[in-house]
């Protein structure tokens, strides 16, 4: 077949190479895991002594109880909520639902001990429990967006690789970010969400393809593969509340950023549905819009969402943010495809990078605003955790290390996006050629007896029968 | 095309219109949230003061780790249940998941404000914690099943005003039962199951539409869709113990409620794939019963499962109203339409109008029959709120007042139902042609390449052009 | 047509069997139900009254809140998981979906019984509560692992009576290893998956069916089929660390199998994608590895995940049954069905029988292998519960105990299954001809037209056949 010929021509066989990665990577895993990592206090036998040492009457106040059921609502966003919102391509099912699985289940490994290495260092060891595995995912979640800007046009090593690099460098920035200047950024508008959009699309343009068109076709979506995008678009969305109020402190602050969560969702869907059908000349909904758009509300608070934003404040966030993003759909896409040379197969700039910065600047204003008579006087220093070297921080300034933070997650995006791009460019790692991108069968063996159809599916004019 | 041109013949460009009204009621919540809506004591940054006031010693005791796990499983239901069982259509799915998507996310806004009145209004402002989620997402689920039985013949629009409407007189409605009758109805089977079904059989009798066959080839489902409905279906049979248990007072109550409600949805599937089997003179069964007449006993226990229903009581309940569902589906759906020209999509009359009359009744006989014996002293206090004013209550007297909550239900239901059947019915709201129905085509743009596609798929074998 | 004669000429009509076979039992579900079954003290009314007696000082220490959420986990795992994981097959994806349902439902309540006969009898009375519902869940997952073997054989009646004798012999097996034995087996890596699956295999074999290549071109998958199949295999994957530590003690023990779970999930994933592309010629990625193999890991942890296992020790454990699982598929199965005739549809040799075996062989060792040191004394008694008589058992003599449960297992399984298999191959149960198998269309009502349809659907105006 010609298909196959060509991909040859680019050598996409991942034999060897993929299995060499994977068990190398493992193996790493392993050793580290084995000389870093053990359970922390909470998860470890000797609990039943510890709780006597913290005077704690309960089992119920082990941390796994706090943080468990928003823990698997996060990981559900993770493995079903990006994998499926990925689906929509019409020949790109087992490429975007499997590779996010491949590389979130690498990801979460190496984050564990990243992370670990910045946040959970004690005594030579790291110590995990349920909160680790929240940030694990967290981090991931950072390289899933980026693969959004990616989707179709690169190797699973090539993932894998991204996600090394990536993993490592969000730590890195989420060190600065939260212990260097002490900002709050609990659902990730910064961390996450900034940084990995932009990562990824600064990935995206140095890896640019000028002969894409060539799998334009494959570029659509069918009836069907928007219906399993809707299964990922409803589960970040309805879980989006455990996503943002997953790590913040117990108690009021989890229950706050769950409501303001949801209200700034709720409102995100009324705006992208209305500029969604305004700005089509037949009024008709776009599926695209709905699948992602709808979900910049939860984005944009992320940062804001364990403050006393309120629920109005809320409401406005989620509306502006769905704007923004349908508008992106529709005129920012197209732009930077054609001027800029991004292309983002999932439009993560509207999804994620506006949002998110929308997201830091709320948060910032946000912070910037607080008052002791808001918060009162003990949730005000718990709040912000105004604590020992940050007892003399006024709101004020907190907002401007809440901007810097910004700047900082923009600056390591686009400088680890580049370096990351460079790397990911060298001829090694099986890339397909441009006319095989968003197609399944380079990667994976598609059901075999559906090949005449699928024949027929791409090469509409061409006749059936010869 | 043809198809379009009769369309447009009936005008159903949301061009201006959908826009105009997201907008607007969206701006009208923003500013109605801003007067109203601030957090409530356990979601407030002053939590920390509260819990010394009220001697709470951790954390674990804010009301959000009580009921926050119910309430994903809840805004699960709504968003993915409702929406994917509705996509069972085999060209409507879009409108399925997307509109419901649309009304739901309006409706939760508006019911936080309308139950947030009645219910939370303290000072002049409305507090809003974790079970004022729940509730604004029961209250909307009362217009997703009306949804269902206008699936596919209304405008984005009319959905939208029906879910103004119908959240306004639902929480009207729930007042009169909850607050003036002293009604105890947790699962909703009056509140949400009886008031949402009859209100949505009332609008869809007056939006009979005598010429509705001409698109019946569109109302049946392919193989495919009637899988994505299955995912609709099996969360809500899953999730519904959690929103039976989700506001039920703290401990023994939500615990209880939970397996009674399990083992009344277990009962409900077998004898609805008995009837359905014994219902077919082949005995194959019919996916429209599996989609549906299964969930019936998480309907009929509605009322009761907080209550000392007894597994078994729970086992008894599940299989008759499984059996009622499913000869409903048989015998009473194609009475409705033709003799009382009530068309009805989804068939909501067999899984939420019957079974919601059921768990009305059964909740005010297992009222009646309770005993201080059954329920101990304090718990029967407890179960039933017989404090204050409701001191000298007797079970038989909470009986009494169940039942009248079923016929205030109705009353209401079918009074709103009319009023608001004859405001949809106004020319303006953009419905579609009769011919028309059940298609994607007319509000949603429709990936365009797979009419000739499916084609080739099915009949590899045939010519692609005549 | 031909297929429905040949259909008819084993009578597959399942119109008075099935009804009656569903309708009797539930009857007689209702029937024990009221004479054993009443709620536990934690869900029952009287409930205030014990929280004084056992000095509570709130409701947050009912189990309710410690379970819960991980119940809901378990039961999507149940339902959603093993249901759509099944849904590989093109035209069996009703049954996959809807049979799993039904035997589930069925289990679940026969489960309630049998477990509360062995594990909540008091006072002649079964008491239920959230545990309850979980170990019932648990057991009918040893009957779905079992129908995976079966898949598409086999008339829903066959699954209804293997389902009886199933959940029967699962509860006596449990009751040997747990209370005679005195095991630990939290995940069930022996009771539920060793079990479960060789009692699968066995009966597969003996329902052999020689011309099973008759109905060869079904068995495979299309590419919307495989779709279908990751949602199961994604939501088995992200919630078995619900399903390992939803049993455990409360505390550290389910906090850390948690943890142990999503460590070995994570490493088992990347071993399974590598072995998947090494062992295909051009390196291509294979669906059916990745539904499954990528599963084994919380297999294979299931006895030690609430053990001291430690995360590297999971990551081992994960990795080695990714690799085990994946040879499995390719080499192991295609042997079992030509030299053993064992035909197993979903392959549960690969992803339940050889990684319950791994399960059981780590969790002996690690058992064997535990120290007080490690553990801490308190830890190390609770962990085990070494108390009563058997407060002298040594860990040695408990990895002895664990190595003996693996056997009676294995044994169980393999008479329970020879019986079981006999009975199920009588001539009145009404399973399909070979050449009918995997085929939707005997048992269900299937869109009647789909194919026509579809090119009707899309192109109302062109005709239908040239």
């Amino acid at each position: 077949r010609d298909r196959e010929r060509q991909g040859m021509a680019k050598n996409t066989n991942m034999r060897w190479r993929l299995p060499l990665v994977c068990l190398l990577w493992e193996l790493a895993m392993i050793v580290l895991f084995g000389v870093f990592v053990r359970f922390g206090t909470e998860a470890d036998a000797h609990w039943e002594e510890e709780k006597r040492d913290m005077n704690l009457t309960s089992d119920i106040e082990n941390d796994f109880y706090f943080r468990y059921p928003s823990f698997q609502d996060v990981h559900v966003m993770i493995f079903v909520g990006f994998g499926f919102l990925m689906t929509f391509l019409k020949r790109y099912g087992f490429g975007a639902v499997g590779f996010n699985f491949l590389l979130a289940a690498f990801g979460i490994q190496w984050a564990l001990l990243m992370q670990g290495w910045f946040h959970s260092f004690k005594d030579g060891k790291i110590l995990i429990g349920v909160e680790n595995l929240i940030n694990a995912d967290f981090c991931v979640g950072s390289v899933c967006i980026a693969f959004g800007a990616i989707l179709g046009k690169t190797s699973p090593i090539q993932l894998l690789v991204m996600t090394l690099f990536q993993v490592t460098l969000f730590s890195v920035n989420e060190y600065i970010l939260l212990n260097l200047l002490h900002v709050k950024d609990a659902g990730g508008s910064m961390t996450i969400h900034t940084f990995g959009a932009y990562f990824g699309l600064t990935v995206t343009r140095i890896l640019y393809r000028p002969n894409l068109e060539q799998s334009k076709d494959k570029q659509g979506s069918v009836y069907h593969s928007d219906l399993f995008a809707m299964i990922g678009t409803l589960y970040l969305w309805m879980y989006w509340p455990s996503f943002n109020s997953a790590i913040s402190d117990h108690g009021d602050a989890q229950h706050r950023s769950a409501i303001n969560t949801y209200c700034s969702l709720a409102a995100c869907v009324l705006t992208t549905m209305a500029f969604s059908s305004m700005l089509q000349k037949k009024g008709k909904l776009d599926m695209v819009h709905i699948q992602n758009a709808t979900l910049a509300g939860g984005v944009a608070v992320g940062t804001s969402a364990e403050m006393m934003l309120t629920p109005y404040g809320s409401l406005i966030v989620g509306s502006i943010s769905g704007i923004v993003s349908t508008l992106g759909y529709v005129y920012f896409t197209p732009f930077l495809e054609s001027r800029l040379h991004i292309q983002d197969t999932c439009g993560i700039h509207n999804l994620h990078a506006m949002p998110g910065l929308i997201g830091g600047i709320v948060g910032a204003i946000t912070a910037a605003a607080a008052t002791e008579d808001v918060y009162g006087k003990e949730g005000f220093i718990k709040a912000f955790d105004f604590t020992g070297v940050y007892q003399t921080r006024t709101p004020s300034i907190q907002g401007g290390f809440q901007a810097a933070g910004i700047v900082v997650s923009l600056l390591m995006a686009f400088a680890g996006g580049a370096i990351v791009g460079g790397i990911l460019k060298l001829p090694i790692w099986g890339d397909a050629a441009a006319e095989n991108c968003f197609e399944d069968g380079i990667y994976w063996e598609v059901p075999e007896d559906e090949e005449s159809d699928v024949y027929h599916m791409h090469n509409p004019d061409k006749p059936a029968s010869p």
